[in-house]
């Protein structure tokens, strides 16, 4: 199966088309200009001099990359001249960096030229050079211009002839994985498989005895058993999530992918198992992933503080990015539900409404002092999230040898090949906020093939599907989550599936020592919290009986038009209280009426307290 | 009033005197030793040079000091031979080390003699001094002599001579409070009201603008309105607990002892606003204060993490001291009911049962990964909770002039002056497990006063208490929480205090958030906790119906012997989750015995969980 590319997809949906809008015209400038203003852009130009401020920073390229691709897909979906005149501008500053030996990275250059590839755990100099050769990808695929393209296959080839097992060259992995996917993207467009063999030769390196990062810098303690650097076993031995999430969920997509292209059952099994890990025992129920902020990484099983969350927006951007190669690799729905759940929640959480701030942590609870940011120092997360939102369209479809699978519900449409013949796919629908989903599938003439359709996991067994209004009687025809229509199409039919969405009340498995005894709200895919500014009290205060009923309203004018959740249920007082911290009495509770807003928009009015995890009562 | 000292009181109960006796006969000893093993006592010697490990750090004074405080309580109460011997040898060799000048401190000797007062923030400098000071004062006390006090008193006056108003002084403050109290200590002992007036200038000098930290070190940044070191306000201005706790507390107790021999109105105004918003917005259930362990600190009201709490030891014995401070100078039961609270609970949490390992942090619930320790590189808790328990004595009564007070239930006996005749006091009592307390007041002849017997809160409105038999009625002589029994004691009456002790059920105020919902559970003083090692999962899977009857029993071969409370609660069943992370199934539950012990003695068994705020169903 083969996802079919961002660029062949319109998305015109209500809840991904007015934020890819808003990323076009508001996100990816303020991005340039914090870019620009920060030194980030001019370094490029390799003018600075010691003593300058801002001094360069060896994670700078990678944001710039990381812009550049945001704004080349955004580009395919949308033409904005003056968009591709800062990228064309961009990127010419970029490719003037590069060095005759075909080296491009600004810190090493001016900086520490003299500790070039010395390390790699920890400077991020390969995790720059695949952002840079991911925005090159981007950029072709989007434009056909190849400026960006040839001057990372220069470097890409360059970094093949330091790295690797054959003479002269030698041992060594980033730190912070990233540039092994980006290999596979390079393979993909060049069709070079030494770009292939390069990726599989860092995922290799990863967990030898002596570990590479160990033998790099031999007089530093560093501790491989503490899974930081995802360095404490061999990729395929590897069973549990450990270490920094964003550089987890990248390895694990580069793994994904490498399994895919050479077949490799170790891989593919290591992969399996992680996956297992990450989503039965160590994920939030918004898709982030991460729970501590001390090394921004996983801890154990079941171990999910709400407050303290960390669940990073790159962590979630990258499960998103594991979950869609995994969908690839096993047409089975459970990676796309994930992928789903992390898209729709927490993901997009790390970027307000308007385009202009972004969370770098989005916890499941805040007693108010959460809030997006104009900007960080480490500037990871706004371009990631732009990156992820432009290229949206590239995460609905795929297609296999005679079929086209359909992952998310997505209004608009895409062009597809399917058995050599161009397919129009349409999409209607209000999705996330009504499950009913109108699809036409329209070869260029009548071909028989596959409609696969994702019966997402918070429709089990209520999903129900038509063609002309005839009933596909699904039990008959499920495929690990997928929905299969397989008959010849003209053109003329109409798809109608039904994805019920009552509000559900979800629980955490009992070995999840923070949310015991709690709730979480989720209808279709959007999951809820409730936020101060629409409830007369701090939100802990609140508790829900297990009947309370729904009132579930869509509300146009409110946080770009949201389905909202009302139910009655009951406000702790301080009646009695006075000033007592612990007292015998009881707590008294009044009735009122409950607000519930998803999850993803909290933080985009005034400040107040939040939490996903309501008290039962 | 006046408290009447450790040296005149014995204890006999069945909580403190085995715990006095495991303190003098393992914890001095291991401390010790664990001093001598690290090089705290021999660098008194004044022989280290640069390159020798390990190297003096400027906290080791006051370690060594504590430890002098700690063994000298104990030789009051327990003539120990050895223990005597290495008292005096320590002793010598601490007043070996002292400068021609007077001065006494190990770092500022040898490591840097050419910063000597330079960094009073950061170094704590005058507060090893004050601790030097404090032990000097309990060597004196316990044993009458004076080969440190006299030291001590030279090394005072040099300090003296350095800081204040006069001409050639300077002004300054300690960054860790602590020498104002010892200050006011020495005061006591000698009479010398110079040291009064020193401790009186040192408080004086925080809070002021530009602060005195900030022109001590010009260059540097600091941030007084963090409030770490208490400065961001002149003393008397201070409505919030800021900071670091332990330092906190430290200072609030100096403040009252400054207030008591000054009439400071201004101090003593400054410590009831202090106390109201600690004790009614940031403390611990267990007396434990400081909820981040960032900082060590307090953050703001009604912020009390359970699992993450700090709540380090030495900051609930400051609390202890703050509040005997305050019973002093009020006579208001309601700082003796936090005094009981933490003494009971979150101070001597901090020693293991066979006094051989410590906590400094005393979370409210644990995952199973937190415990006590053998020893710490920053060594303040060991020793403190060492002098804490041996001293116990010392916090029990008090004498005004026609009264005599008592704050504590703790068998034994004591030795008092009331309006000038030797009054024998003796208690019997099983407290805290037992609410039935005995008590004879046998002056040397017939003798009319006020016998003052706290009713702790816990205890409100269902005391009873009766002198031969006969009752008094409660009502008529309460005062602040004390009932007075006025009346010609003879030395043959016996009175009897009934404080009935059902198991109560806790809740916190509304607005605490992270308590939401949950009960704590109380008998008398006592705090209980459910801990892994008496039930059958980890404790978070327990709930407690609000109607569910407990079952009180003492075990005598458990944990030294405590009351154990069991009650049938429901435990929430992995059964239907498999390998589901979310679920909108309900969790099913199962009747079952949860048995709860007290949370002082908690993590003296095998490893597991444990929580004090238990959820309710």
């Amino acid at each position: 199966m083969d996802p079919v590319s961002f660029e062949k997809v319109t998305v015109r949906d209500p809840f991904w088309a007015p934020r890819m809008e808003t990323n076009r015209t508001t996100t990816l400038a303020l991005e340039y200009r914090q870019m620009k203003d920060t030194g980030r852009i001019d370094v490029f130009r390799l003018d600075w001099t010691e003593g300058k401020e801002p001094r360069p920073h060896q994670f700078w390229d990678s944001d710039v990359a990381k812009w550049v691709e945001a704004a080349a897909y955004s580009l395919t979906t949308h033409p904005d001249p003056e968009l591709e005149r800062l990228l064309d501008e961009t990127i010419e500053l970029i490719a003037g960096a590069q060095q005759p030996d075909g080296y491009l990275n600004t810190y090493f250059t001016l900086v520490e030229p003299e500790n070039r590839w010395k390390n790699l755990r920890d400077m991020h100099e390969l995790y720059c050079a695949g952002h840079l050769i991911e925005a090159a990808v981007a950029h072709f695929r989007a434009t056909g211009k190849r400026t960006l393209l040839d001057a990372m296959i220069r470097y890409a080839d360059y970094i093949d002839s330091v790295f690797g097992e054959g003479p002269g060259k030698r041992y060594g992995a980033p730190g912070h994985e990233e540039i092994e996917l980006a290999l596979v993207k390079l393979y993909h467009v060049t069709g070079q498989v030494r770009y292939l063999r390069l990726a599989e030769f860092f995922l290799n390196q990863r967990g030898l005895k002596p570990s590479v990062f160990q033998m790099e810098r031999p007089g530093e303690e560093y501790r491989p058993e503490l899974g930081y650097h995802q360095d404490h076993l061999p990729v395929r031995e590897q069973t549990t999530a450990e270490g920094h999430a964003v550089r987890a969920m990248y390895l694990y997509s580069a793994m994904a992918d490498v399994a895919a292209e050479t077949g490799d059952a170790g891989l593919l099994k290591a992969c399996e198992t992680l996956w297992e890990n990450v989503t039965s025992r160590r994920m939030y129920v918004t898709g982030g992933v991460g729970s501590s902020a001390q090394g921004e990484r996983f801890t154990g099983d079941y171990d999910l503080p709400n407050e303290t969350a960390y669940a990073e927006t790159c962590a979630a951007i990258g499960l998103v990015f594991w979950a869609h190669r995994m969908v690839q690799l096993t047409g089975d729905s459970r990676y796309a539900d994930v992928m789903e759940r992390a898209l729709y929640n927490g993901t997009v959480s790390g970027l307000s409404l308007d385009g202009t701030k972004f969370f770098y942590v989005n916890p499941l609870e805040s007693a108010g002092g959460h809030h997006r940011q104009d900007w960080f120092g480490c500037a990871c997360c706004p371009p990631n999230i732009a990156r992820m939102v432009a290229s949206l369209g590239g995460y609905v479809y795929s297609t296999s040898g005679d079929a086209l699978w359909v992952h998310l519900y997505v209004a608009g449409s895409a062009r597809v090949e399917i058995a050599g013949r161009t397919v129009t796919v349409e999409q209607e629908s209000g999705y996330p906020w009504d499950g009913k989903i109108t699809l036409r599938v329209k070869p260029e003439s009548p071909a028989r093939f596959a409609l696969r359709l994702r019966i997402p996991d918070w429709c089990e067994g209520a999903a129900t599907a038509h063609v002309d209004g005839a009933p596909v009687v699904l039990g008959d025809c499920m495929e690990k989550g997928y929905v299969c229509i397989e008959r010849e199409w003209t053109g003329n039919e109409t798809v109608t599936l039904m994805l019920p969405m009552p509000v559900m009340r979800l629980r955490a498995n009992p070995a999840v020592r923070q949310d015991a005894g709690l709730v979480a709200l989720q209808r279709g895919p959007v999951l809820f919290c409730i936020e101060r500014a629409d409830n007369p009290a701090d939100v802990h205060r609140f508790s829900l009986p297990d009947d309370a009923e729904f009132e579930v309203e869509f509300v146009e004018n409110l946080l770009g038009g949201v389905i909202v959740l009302r139910a009655v249920g009951l406000l702790d007082e301080d009646a009695g209280w006075q000033d007592a911290l612990y007292a015998p009495a009881p707590v008294s509770t009044k009735p009122l009426t409950i607000t519930a807003i998803p999850y993803c928009v909290w933080d985009n009015r005034e400040p107040g307290s939040m939490r996903v995890w309501l008290r039962r009562c």
